[in-house]
């Protein structure tokens, strides 16, 4: 008897028959005794389908409060469906909103932040032993507008559940069958781990690994909640992700690429103090989340500073460096989405000199140019043209792991 | 300057170029320097596509709880979108969900009766100068659950919000453009009426003109709230309902039929003392609205008691009979949908003798057969087979409107 967070993504319940699939994993935890939260995304495509909507409403884009509006009807449908499915299979259950389960947020519409999360209605209804659904990616900021919590928030709202909950596991279903050391659909001899640490999590999911949302594994070290990433398709154990003060610290677990990234480029900057800070203080402040900065050596009194966002925060970060015109002199802003980060992942890598020149050998003879470079102890990160992404993975997997 | 609450249907809002018309009418009315609460119902056929996607989780009927979570997310979407259009035309505006608007309900999921309107977040809004528009058909329980107000539910959303606000006008928007003497569509020479009393149009609502919902005319009686319908399409004056004691009593104002008809009959029913109370008891125990009832002349220690009940209802009255098997004897219950109600209606009938006979003696001449005739003061109806209802509305309106 142990109290279990069951997060599904949208591909998991995309039609009827998927549905069916994920309630019937569901029962057989129930079935077994346990305490069951479940946490879902919206079906399939239907976030995409309601943005473009919106785009034939507005090309501009809408207010993202009324985005959130729209977003969030999308997580409704879903619960209420997986509801009806585990009704169906004779089951007591009940779905609840992001609101109904006592996410309270902050106001920042699209990229809300989880303040803190009022258990009190789940705990009621698991004391009636019902199955609790709940719309992942949404809560309610503190003028009662519904809020939703951005890229990958599903993920996110199982964590925080768990977290508050003091759940025994928060399982994490996707389409793979776990963390694997590259992607499995791209690098043949990929090999899939039994753990892994949440520092090497966080960077594989920051890298783009596409498994876990970096947000909700940040979380879940913070509030040490042991995670299973595994698959809602096959039944076998996936990838469990907690504290490793005892694991072996292998050299290097994985490699990873992100497509979704933009390079953004100031181009000669006139070279003033504090002209660094200014820029990304302002970016701070329009919630810019900058990865890679490189700052070129000055030249006539000017300076190229360059840094790389996701690519949906690109033209923020260009709306808050154009908001400095008057204060910032320069000639003109590039932004570049034709770049991917491919970054290699390792707890083992701080001790071990001579990582970094193996990866950029390996990148050299395969001829892929290298456009930026970002290390931390455990990673090191390279920005490439997107061309050669795949072929990088490749070659720099099979440097270390082949 | 005045507060006008407008309520536009799921066809006026069905694609975007028709979210940008009501957008368009909601500013000029907004930018006249009038305050305007706008109620929405969900787009198009998302309605029925919702319960088409319930179905096939569950055919038998998934809980009504759940269907109310499912279906509340249509008007969610459709407020988002019109917000956004008139966010793209540049006036200030705000979506509200059914309980972000104050609408608190009692517990009957699907069929919801509206308690109260707490409409000091509209007041708020609207204090700031912003179009507010408002997700019809929903409101709030005392747990905290969604609830739906059932089939056309958003005109009553609409009277409520005016009737709370002390509206100097409510506007509901249809595809006809004003309340006919008979359905325009299938009887030529049917006449629009300039103004039409509560009474009345309560009348034609409840039987099937399908122009207005009766709970919405019972409120806007109630409280008094002047009724404007009106085309969407069309900028012409619709037709006024309100209080007419100084209307002339026009003897018969139209003809309507309602096809969403269930006949159903206890056959063979033993006739003890008390057996009537004892089944009208249990379907308003159902909460099934039960319309005409026939009881047979007795036979043999036993009698036929038939009545009729909207289509939606049916199963619930057969369930509602069939609980009270074993204090209850009856061979068996027919139920029969191919039945339409045809009906007359006027405030000056009550003075005239002759009514009655004069619409049976058009129907005779039609050979259309009377299975159950039901009057009121103001009305006569009579229950056809369906297969004759569109000749039946004809020569009964050419008798008196002809």
């Amino acid at each position: 008897m142990a109290l279990i967070v069951k997060k599904f993504g949208g591909s998991s319940v995309a039609n009827a028959e998927r549905v069916f699939n994920v309630a019937n994993r569901i029962i057989d935890d129930y079935k077994k005794g346990n305490d069951v939260v479940v946490v879902v995304s919206a079906q399939g495509d239907t976030t995409d389908d309601l943005i473009e909507k919106a785009k034939e409403i507005n090309p501009q884009g809408a207010s993202k409060r009324e985005m959130d509006m729209l977003l969030s009807a999308g997580e409704q449908m879903s619960i209420a469906l997986l509801a009806m499915a585990i009704e169906k299979l004779g089951c007591p259950v009940i779905s609840l909103l992001g609101w109904q389960a006592g996410f309270h947020t902050d106001s920042h519409h699209g990229i809300a932040r989880i303040k803190n999360v009022n258990t009190e209605r789940i705990k009621n209804e698991i004391a009636k032993r019902n199955i609790v659904i709940v719309a992942g990616f949404q809560g309610l900021n503190k003028y009662d507008d519904i809020t939703t919590l951005g890229r990958g928030g599903s993920d996110t709202s199982a964590v925080a559940i768990a977290a508050a909950m003091k759940a025994d596991l928060c399982q994490i279903y996707t389409d793979v069958d776990g963390v694997y050391s590259a992607d499995p659909r791209k690098v043949s001899n990929a090999v899939k781990m039994d753990e892994i640490g949440y520092d090497e999590m966080l960077e594989l999911a920051t890298l783009g690994a596409q498994v876990l949302n970096n947000r909700s594994v940040e979380m879940a070290k913070k509030y040490n909640v042991e995670l299973e990433v595994l698959s809602s398709l096959e039944y076998k154990p996936g990838t469990i992700v907690k504290e490793t003060v005892k694991m072996e610290k292998t050299l290097i677990r994985g490699v990873a690429k992100d497509n979704n990234v933009a390079c953004i480029s100031i181009v000669a900057l006139e070279d003033t103090p504090g002209i660094a800070f200014k820029i990304f203080n302002k970016l701070a402040q329009y919630k810019v989340n900058v990865d890679i900065i490189l700052q070129s050596v000055g030249r006539d009194g000017t300076k190229d500073i360059t840094f790389t966002v996701s690519q949906d925060q690109s033209q923020l970060a260009v709306d808050a460096i154009e908001s400095l015109k008057g204060s910032l002199n320069y000639k003109n802003i590039k932004v570049d989405t034709s770049v991917t980060k491919v970054s290699i992942v390792g707890a083992g890598m701080e001790s071990h000199p001579g990582v970094a020149s193996k990866m950029f050998e390996a990148l050299y003879d395969a001829a892929i140019n290298i456009q930026m470079i970002s290390t931390s102890e455990i990673k090191i990160s390279v920005l490439i043209d997107s061309k050669y992404a795949d072929k990088a993975v490749s070659v720099v997997h099979d440097a270390f792991l082949g």
